[in-house]
């Protein structure tokens, strides 16, 4: 590792996988190749998603390097990345370093596969961002469609049965429990998926569905189902979701509590 | 590829793999090894799925064998893939040609390779059908027994977390969105799973438990649990389901409005 | 194999895939380098999961080493996975014969594996368990942190989208379907998520959420949002979960009736 | 296997892999899925050199198919391998069995391999045939040109290290040990290399250079060069080789005496 | 590609590339993955070689980022690969394109992947460079110690059986045939293996001992054992060599004509 | 590891593997894997040979097993496997470390595998010493048949191009170069091979053909074709071979001077 003090979250993950590879000897080999020897998060973050998504019909290399060719064109996406790190280790209490949701969490590794996605989409290379959507899907479980648009500080916990839709547009400060669906309605194109505002908290299984908006620091019960737009600061519930109350004045996404 | 302009299906494939070949260098390689080299739809998915199901332990050369002969005993399969296809394209507004179902639609992929496993049960060979069976489920979430009955003009969209038991039927014309559960009830063997009329549409999330009639054109809300017979033409939602209304007119499979 | 009577269990699946392997030639490969080369259940399993787990990064004869290590150090593991073998044949009415759920139900290789990842936990081998959570939940689909305690005679029945946090426990004798949390709740430290006693059954979908107690033979019906206790013999449902009844004199776990 | 009764080497090579399967546990797996599950010799040759040569990126599958391509287009293929398995049978004291050559000989793949480049070339697919020709001397270290012709009952002993080039003709119930070189000389274009007749045997490390011939029952001692034609029935040998006797009247090629 | 119209070579093996894409389905996937997806010569080396040279135990990812960072930190590993290509194209009647060597021709692989392991002996990386010698020598056949040094325009003809000891030097434009030896003679340490001057051609299966020289433009014939200098634009063979004339007034490493 | 300080030649091999894994970050993985997690020379020995013998239709757990169970089998393997490393460290002036025959040389590799193979002999497991004959045999180069006979302080440089047949001995503290052949001839079966005595030297390329013996510490020069039994303490050269001289009052085998 070039010593690379500017970049705070790289030194811790790189610190815990140095120290994790003393004391595992069953992982020395897997971090010394994903993390250890490489010079930026950028670099570890296209090893490891290429590790995970390529298959007998797309080369590793290949992957590896559009993952890097998409973080180099974007640095935001690495700005993001490390945001929704620092999230994860916030949030999750079962999250006990930088290097966990990073190495490990496939909610995480869906947001970030997505966000190149997300690049290729805005280049116009629609076939190979749906082509690396299918394959995030069959590894991660969460179906996250290239064109959605996703802030920072984005927590998806777990991951799996997550679908997001084209129009889907969610924002700074949210946490997503599995299960949860922002569907679409209907077969007409246009904008059709819902819009989450900031510090929403989204609990597992709950499908929202159409465009409507979820108001910033809303609350989504967990099994909810939500036709209809949530105003800001409060907390909906139900089959179909209705306002059941208020989450208070903290962050819904932040604080993570998915009782209602 | 051998001109075969009985198929228009397998034209427009062809025509839209070879575009993206020459737009996206990245995926020339997989569309010439999957798509390109062959001469019919038939050939493109045993070769397709033989790539996403092999393992460690299961060669894709044995696989590609077995779909093909599943394809060549049974052409209905073939002829069911194809409005499988075109129902994708018709209902989904993000599926813009006949290939992108085809290539990167798990629902889509879990349904032809339960085709095969159906056939294979048929054979009187179990065992293989349920060793797919994992395998299936493994790499697409959907986990659907090899003896369910599944019509045509279907979609499994995103497919995450689907369960369809042994006993299940499924008519044509029919959308089933992910997380749904179509399951039995108790220990008891025989006939003992929900029978799903043509033209039904069924929301994320939902579960129909037990040997129930979910009726023609009939719409099953999202998140909605069904443990009674569902009238046909009518809408149901809730937790337990209950009559909510009509959907109207149409055929709530081919219109895809997941409301209620 | 060594003939090893004091083992019916193995003698079963023995017998059984020495039988497909005779009658289905695509799966003799798989099931002489499997089951048939092999002396004892814990071989097979060992083996199977490496198999499964393996990846570009971690080698398969590591962690067979490593799932050999584990079932020869804490017998237990082996003990519960025989009961977990009898409680799918018992239960499933469509798994007719021992070796199919050790084989082929994607449930059971998640409790199996997160067994030995308890094991690693409580060997104080944090990361590897950890990494093989992750691992797991891509493969299975269900999230299992290495710290829940897990009884024997459990059955997690298609495992998709199933999520159990940290301080869960699970006794002996539970019926768990697909798509179910046992979730935590805020983003605190120390005993949060449920308890679920001895012989409960949860039905597809359901969320059980934060330190409550699910009472012996309570059964919990599917898509239910459960945020309070659950008195024991009761059945619970509705979005939130209400009490509705009783599930009657028998072990709901066992008896797998989901409906309400 | 359906019974092929009008196939002797087939039901041979089939019997000798049904005993090596029962008796041996750690090969019933390879055995299984490159013989017995197969109903000609044909498939059999085309899924296990598919084995031999398939690489990261060259398909396995792919491959296959074009080896029963070839050899269902030209049956001599067939026929001249079931020659070369007796062969290898009859002169080769370490070889008991029929399937011995066709399964772990070197020098037999490389041949057979070699008669598919050859049918490749003729057929004007001439890049393919040099992929290949590369992919075999890789594998088994004996490069033989596409374009030379190679007659029927003929023995490559271990095979490393032979070099065959272009223009060189290979006559019937030739053998060749390991080392030896069809060399040609000079860099014009045309006919070059070496032809060899009937019943000539090569000793190991023997060079014969350039557009000369060595006639029918000659014997080419160990380690000779030979630069000039060779006498039908007289044994050459030394640097540079001089006719230093005769074979006798048998066919050096069959007797396999490389003592001069 | 990029236009690179500085690099006539390129140029000419990305035109040969397409074209066999075009005319031959089976080579397109290998093709557009190994050659045209890439913009330079180097680019396509590095990902060439690492797909050859990747391990179960060397990631295929981490070899081609080694390849690069030696051909960008070393430029005239790239001149001189160039020269090669040119070289086998103007000396070998059977390379009948620049694309050939560059991607099927197994000595050509060897030394230019010992141009990277010399560049790696020089940077004091020895472990991986024998690491590397082990590798290359299993694929190729060609066993060359990294720290020999070898000039431009040199071909290596098939390469199977060649070994290069450690303080061998071979100039330029010299043609080695395979199976050649430049061994050493001893159990000493220092200067101990042969010097090769510019316009050598080496025989097939000759052997040359010791630290001598061989003198520019001669000729060592095939199966010679070299014990003493050979003077320049001399000829010598035999067991051991003599001096037995002389190539004439041509360059026997451009003349290709083995024979003495 | 577990300090073994009984076995200097493993703590030697694991501190070299040790500072190699610390200066080189490319290799750390595989040396983690390979060695460091490992206890013994033997399980070392049993991982890396299974990585470089498995195939698409081999699987690694499978031989690594088998190489562990012929090692504890049978610990003369293990000793000889010790007095081999030695020899190569010795007598190979380019060989600067224990770890590096171990790791690198295949010639090494050859030899031990084929001490496995030997076993399996002894065992009448025939057909699974040919299948690993042929495998051993694609890697390294080097056919060496399973009944063979080797002594201990051998060294097989380079190995490329050996072959050693089946009624082949080979005396202790032998050298033999790469391309060295000790075949049989004729095609009777029985006692047809060299027998080979302690302290020879075999010079590159030598064929030594038929039931003949050379005499301890005799050396044959590299080309020479040998006929006739060797008398001890001389030295042979030539096509066909003649005592040209003596070696000396040294053991050639262990001074490898190959000029004769």
């Amino acid at each position: 590792m070039s010593e690379n003090y500017d970049d705070p979250i790289w030194l811790a993950v790189f610190k815990e996988a140095e120290a994790a590879a003393q004391a595992e000897p069953l992982l020395a080999s897997f971090l010394h190749m994903t993390v250890l020897r490489h010079d930026t998060l950028e670099d570890v973050l296209a090893f490891h998603l290429s590790s995970k998504l390529s298959s007998p019909v797309m080369d590793a290399r290949a992957l590896m390097e559009l993952f890097r060719e998409a973080l180099a064109a974007d640095p935001v996406i690495g700005q993001k990345m490390r945001a929704d790190i620092v999230a994860c280790y916030d949030r999750d209490p079962a999250c006990e370093g930088y290097s966990i949701p990073l190495l490990y969490f496939k909610g995480f590794h869906a947001i970030q596969s997505q966000r190149v996605t997300h690049w290729l989409w805005q280049q116009g290379r629609q076939t190979l961002a749906l082509f690396l959507q299918n394959r995030i899907s069959e590894v991660t479980g969460a179906d996250i469609h290239p064109a959605a648009r996703i802030g920072q500080g984005v927590m998806l916990d777990h991951g799996t049965g997550v679908v997001v839709g084209e129009t889907a547009v969610i924002g700074d400060n949210v946490s997503i429990l599995h299960g949860v669906t922002l569907g679409g309605s209907g077969k007409e194109r246009g904008d059709r998926h819902p819009k989450i505002g900031d510090g929403v908290l989204i609990g597992t299984g709950a499908a929202i569905l159409g465009n409507i908006h979820v108001g910033e620091c809303a609350k989504v019960g967990a099994g909810s189902v939500v036709l209809d737009d949530v105003p800001p600061h409060s907390t909906v519930a139900g089959v179909p979701a209705k306002v059941v109350g208020s989450p208070g004045p903290g962050t819904p996404g932040l604080d993570m509590d998915q009782r209602v």
